[in-house]
């Protein structure tokens, strides 16, 4: 299961055509419909061919790269795109962070230092449930600034530890001895996976997205400044969340000496560090670095990240091999390629700026707060497809009606990963954490909605306070 | 080993440090040779990269896809590219030619339908050993159009099939059972290969490079216009080679009645064809249509690439999964992309023009027959690394000394090709069929140097008058 689990977009094989046919009948809809005055009608077409690409992605007729594949072949042979623009995406900046930082998040499986480091934690905080808990959501933090895989930080490296150790605590769905500390574990390191995938750029694959969208209204988020905001309403949601889960759904242990008596031996069984453990963490300490300082050096984040994995490479300490072997990887590479190019020409055929014309007459004049915290209510519960689709309209509504640009940039970032706290698909991991059948289908929802409720009360409450020290409305 | 060597760039694990040492050092002493009268700092930088990278391609300190990664991010690090640049050579068309093309080319091995032609081939021509033997460069040239990748078509498809059919005519070298004919079969394939690879812009991955340096200097090579001047001198050597091959190098056997009957029984095996050889061979008779009148239509050859593959993923022909695991496909797309940026950066900065206006003072006047046939004679026999080192340069000469440019460019593409007879590591196929055991390192490399002069003969002689009645000189 967790194997499988870890590739979700690829899951389907084969081509559901009743689906397909639904997506295209969409598409035909809107590609036929007179184009409004003021539109380009390539932007217009561009327009249905991106519709039914989301309405693709949730109704999955076939892998997301697949349908990626064919919606961009469709946009450059009925002229909507020019090749290059279309093959353009594949060499953006944006797309290119995203995969090195895959390559990256392959070395820490790889070389088992993200394994290590879970079982540091757990040795030293795993003696009592709730600490065990906090010890997954640390490693978690520890591991998001170079794993925008967070299927790679939650299935890749927490998951196998979280199973082997629920097994020694004799609560495993898996084999029948269902105990609350199983589920209650499960379910804080998912929640955990939800907040520091907001906290950094570089920790969930779309984030970068969001940053380049912003980027096109005018409004530049560096990877510091991402990590600055994020930092306090972060850490407060990894301190209340899993203290509330604990709470509200209580394992029924609550000492777990088992714990870091595991954790000491599977350190034993590892040894000391190997050379490539130590290089992963030179590469680490060097990404960091440069990713706080390379608005101020003037490196951007994607040659920081190249320059990583070269390291790597170069020394050996992550194989040709193992990258070629990087499936999902590939299959974000393709994907988001394309998502980022058609969100990218939507904007540059004006498409926005015609939108935000139209909406910003409608809106009310008035303070720019309550309209603003509406927007991103909305924009957080009727999340639905992907960033690439909601972002853009949501940023240029929210500057139109008075918002400072950079607030209403992060606060909708930050409400791109957080609104996944709720169901047990929102985000990649999901699946294979709910996959796992320690938490209840009715708990997980429950419980979900009632976080997302928290997260929202401290990003934006505790959050705007912050935010306004660092001045940035 | 066959399966090892159908992918030769990645057989090197890890990394020889000594080598990586010369590697840098070669491109630290370029760097810090002061930078001649006339050429950008920043273009002098980025030829140290260059030819340090090209070392690395000979030495091979590690495999070609991570040097190029680790070359890319130097450049960047050091301010010779902007990442902007770097990345860019991920989206370029020519690129994304190539890498549809490898997926097309994995839906021929995996819906068996390259097999399926092959056996065909087998059964009408395989009588006799010499009519087998045309039998594998028919099957060769059907498919050359459409895979790019020789390493498909001779390791793919041919091998698999030649190494069966040798063991049940009881030659094999892996058997122990030597006798000629398996090395006058797997010799005369490879020199199929070859001439193949000449004859179309798709037949071989370095093409559409070769089409792409020429058109940065001015002289656009269509898909057809490739096809049509190479035609001639192309089915020429095809006819000329395998009975030269015959003679000098002849089977004990010249009957093979096995070889049809074998034929037949695996086609029966095989049952008719299936729904997704169908797909296929409708998306390349598509391909084939479009390539062909692409120039006319203003089609572009890689959005008509990207259809197809499209179309066999829409059609559930193509597994999404089989291009996730195209590994080849993703290592050719990492190194081509790299070296392509690279060779077209070094012309957007100015190095070619300021070469040719050095060289072309120093040559005579003259007329340009003579210039040009020791040049592209030169181009053939000292061509060591690779297209995207000495194509440009070679190019420019040419036509400094005044040599129509489509010829010129034409000439020197097909020699690209062509040059890959004598060794038997010329080209990816080679290790492939070499390793099979089946000829004696001497007989390929004495035989080799002869039908190097053969293909010369032929396409300078015969090609030459073909040219001339295409009006290309």
């Amino acid at each position: 299961m967790a194997d499988k689990a870890l590739r979700p977009t690829s899951r389907p094989a084969r081509v559901d055509a009743a689906r397909l046919g639904v997506v295209a009948l969409v598409g035909a809809l809107l590609w036929l419909v007179p184009v409004p005055e003021g539109v380009e009608p390539r932007a217009w077409q561009l327009l249905a061919v991106f519709v039914a690409t989301m309405v693709g992605i949730i109704l999955r007729p076939m892998p997301m790269g697949a349908l990626a594949f064919v919606s961009v072949s469709f946009a450059v042979l009925s002229g909507t795109l020019t090749i290059g623009e279309a093959t353009g995406g594949f060499g953006s900046t944006v797309v290119w962070l995203v995969v090195a930082a895959f390559f990256i998040a392959t070395a820490f499986v790889k070389t088992g230092f993200g394994t290590r480091i879970a079982y540091h934690f757990m040795r030293l905080l795993g003696k009592r449930s709730l600490g065990l808990a906090y010890g997954f959501v640390v490693t978690d933090l520890v591991l998001a600034p170079a794993i925008p895989s967070n299927t790679a930080r939650a299935g890749g490296v927490i998951f196998p530890i979280l199973k082997s150790l629920c097994v020694s605590l004799g609560s495993d769905a898996a084999l029948g001895t269902q105990r609350r500390i199983a589920g209650f574990l499960t379910f804080t390191a998912y929640q955990g996976v939800v907040i520091t995938s907001a906290m950094f750029l570089t920790a969930m694959a779309a984030n970068p997205l969001a940053a380049s969208l912003a980027a096109q209204q005018g409004v530049e988020i560096s990877w510091a400044l991402w990590a600055v905001a994020g930092f306090v309403p972060g850490v407060l949601s990894l301190l209340v969340v899993p203290a509330l889960i604990y709470r509200l759904y209580p394992p029924e242990i609550t000492h777990t000496p088992e714990a870091p008596a595991l954790a000491r031996q599977r350190l034993r069984e590892m040894g000391p560090m190997s050379r490539d453990e130590w290089v992963l963490l030179a590469v680490f300490v060097f990404l960091l670095t440069l990713w706080i300082l390379g608005g101020t050096l003037g490196i951007s984040a994607t040659a920081t990240a190249l320059a990583g994995v070269a390291a790597m490479l170069a020394t050996g300490a992550l194989a040709w091999e193992d990258i070629l072997e990087e499936r999902s990887g590939w299959d974000t590479f393709i994907w988001f390629a394309v998502l980022v190019m058609m969100a990218t020409q939507l904007g540059e055929l004006g498409l926005l700026a015609w939108f935000t014309d139209r909406v910003s007459g409608v809106l009310g004049a008035g303070h720019w707060l309550p309209s603003f915290l509406g927007l991103s209510l909305i924009y957080f519960y009727v999340h639905s497809a992907h960033v690439s689709a909601m972002y853009a309209p949501f940023l240029a509504l929210a500057i139109a009606v008075g918002t400072p640009p950079v607030l209403a940039a992060l606060v909708l970032a930050f409400f791109s990963n957080l609104f996944a706290s709720m169901t047990h698909y929102g985000t990649a991991p999901a699946p294979i954490l709910f996959g796992s059948g320690n938490v209840e289908i009715g708990d997980w929802w429950r419980l979900g909605a009632l976080i997302s409720v928290v997260n929202i009360v401290i990003w934006l409450g505790a959050g705007s306070l912050w935010w306004r020290l660092l001045g940035l409305w």
